[in-house]
């Protein structure tokens, strides 16, 4: 038996998909600053930093980027991401707000709330463009799945 | 502008979606004397210890519990756990072997390898019921999804 064999490296980075009550889904436009990908849309979220679990990520990175104060609310799906030479795992989040005004930063200079089908119709950053594809068929008949997720929590 | 509200806690487990070169799904089944979820099937894997790193957690779980040196050729996908008292992202990564020789460890009792429409109809944990649904529908068109990811690692 073989020792383990180190596959290159991964990392991991935790977005969310944010719906308000009508179901809109909560885009942000990369700044056009941004050495990857600028002007394309992704969703607000990134990589952990310090010693961070991977849900406080997801909210301190969804606050930082959007001033919205969210919940967690169920497991959207996961996709490869594309970062010139690192394989990321994009690991995206359901989760709602009880506000949607947004106060950007400097890492994006627009933002949408989309129905899911014009949110895939976007020009997504590489591996959001395949999971909103997915997204999108999946929870095209039910728009209110972020309720039963709330309904589950409280 | 509130603070940030701590949603309730979730942890990160990772799981491996093994397919050999036929594209059968490598599937473990849960020992009887396992408190939870007795005789259910589910993919190797399991929660990080230590200050592991994800990827590590799946090499290091699918190691132990089947004996495989897996290399991860990418990501699978993401679904919500069922574990008592907790809220459990699983999120699955794809990997390949160059051996099929299983050896099990005590947390399981039997293994299979089947096509992955045979997979998800297996009696599976909750979580890997929905992502298998899922996982097979998109992969039944193209079997060998993995070796294209192979061929973007070599």
């Amino acid at each position: 038996m073989n020792q383990i064999e180190k596959s290159p490296p991964w990392k991991l980075a935790v977005y969310a998909a944010i719906r308000n009550p009508s179901g809109h889904l909560l885009l942000l436009r990369r700044h056009p600053s941004k050495a990857n990908f600028p002007g394309y849309w992704e969703l607000p979220g990134g990589k952990p930093v310090r010693k961070e679990s991977f849900d406080d990520t997801a909210l301190v990175e969804v606050f930082e980027e959007t001033g919205l104060d969210v919940r967690l609310t169920g497991v959207a799906g996961a996709v490869e991401g594309s970062v010139p030479g690192v394989r990321v795992a994009l690991l995206i989040m359901e989760g709602d707000s009880n506000t949607s005004q947004i106060t950007l930063s400097d890492e994006h200079d627009d933002f949408r709330w989309l129905p899911l089908d014009e949110a895939a119709s976007l020009k997504l950053r590489p591996g959001f463009d395949l999971f909103l594809a997915e997204y999108a068929a999946r929870n095209s008949s039910t728009p209110s799945k972020t309720k039963t997720a709330d309904n589950h929590l409280i």
